[in-house]
């Protein structure tokens, strides 16, 4: 199991939250998790919810759609639209339905370090008051257990066979 | 003609720029001025350059690119998708070629003030430098330039049968 730590920064007053996580898995590898719907369904969210992608179209212009439903029944559906998909970066809108109208942007970039991968993801908001409802929603916790879960998946897939 | 000032707003060690403007002329007609990809080439950016439109899907993941040509010839290219397209709001990214990867989010909102429109518009980049180098490119010129040609052609379209 990866124990590559994962850094969340979100300065006061700014509109910002970056992360930057390592995970010992190429960069092709990290793209394609984060690109393919079926693997992305697999990491994407905190782990107590499970995810529901209703349309998932990663490339320029393209829509996604997905749904996380909590132990409760309560359901968090989230949208937005790709700007950029070319390995290795990814820029997309990010929209929580339950708050409409405070729009992000995430700008992704998936560094080769010597076989492994740096990944530097930045989210700014359209104010710091929607970054902070963003933080006091819990978007830390979904994005630290996020990142725990696909280190986890990337794993499995680059296990050598047989063990 | 119209003698509303543009407003822009861009406070230091922030990565906002935001602007209002109010036009004589009812949301509606703002709304198509903005969406409608034929009547977009006759106001978007400075009064000098032409406008070439190459793409203006303005639908939800819909895609926009266009090519703004100088007296000289130079070419300064843009692009971006849209996430909202819902009459009085639209949410689209916005990327200049010539600096690519420095894509930033643009929300506009058109309040109905009594029959005429204002118009707020957001702009927030990945980081406080992006913005200071659109500023520095001359981004302000391009806002209230496009500004007053939007309500010239506004006064067009809102001009009274045989006047």
């Amino acid at each position: 199991m990866s124990s590559n730590p994962t850094r969340v920064t979100a300065p006061d007053g700014t509109p910002f939250i970056e992360v930057v996580r390592e995970f010992d898995a190429p960069v092709g590898l990290v793209f394609r998790a984060s690109t393919d719907p079926g693997l992305v369904a697999q990491w994407l969210g905190p782990r107590e919810l499970t995810m529901r992608v209703i349309e998932f179209d990663a490339r320029q212009g393209g829509r996604y759609r997905y749904v996380h439903t909590a132990p409760d029944g309560a359901e968090y559906a989230f949208r937005g639209v790709f700007h950029t998909v070319t390995e290795p970066l990814i820029i997309q809108t990010f929209e929580y339905e339950g708050a409409p109208g405070s729009v992000s942007l995430e700008t992704r970039i998936l560094d080769d370090i010597g076989g492994r991968t740096r990944m530097r993801q930045n989210a700014v908001f359209p104010s710091v008051a929607a970054r902070d409802e963003a933080l006091a929603a819990g978007m830390e916790h979904g994005i630290t257990d996020s990142m725990d879960r696909l280190a986890e998946l990337l794993a499995v897939g680059t296990a050598r066979p047989g063990r």
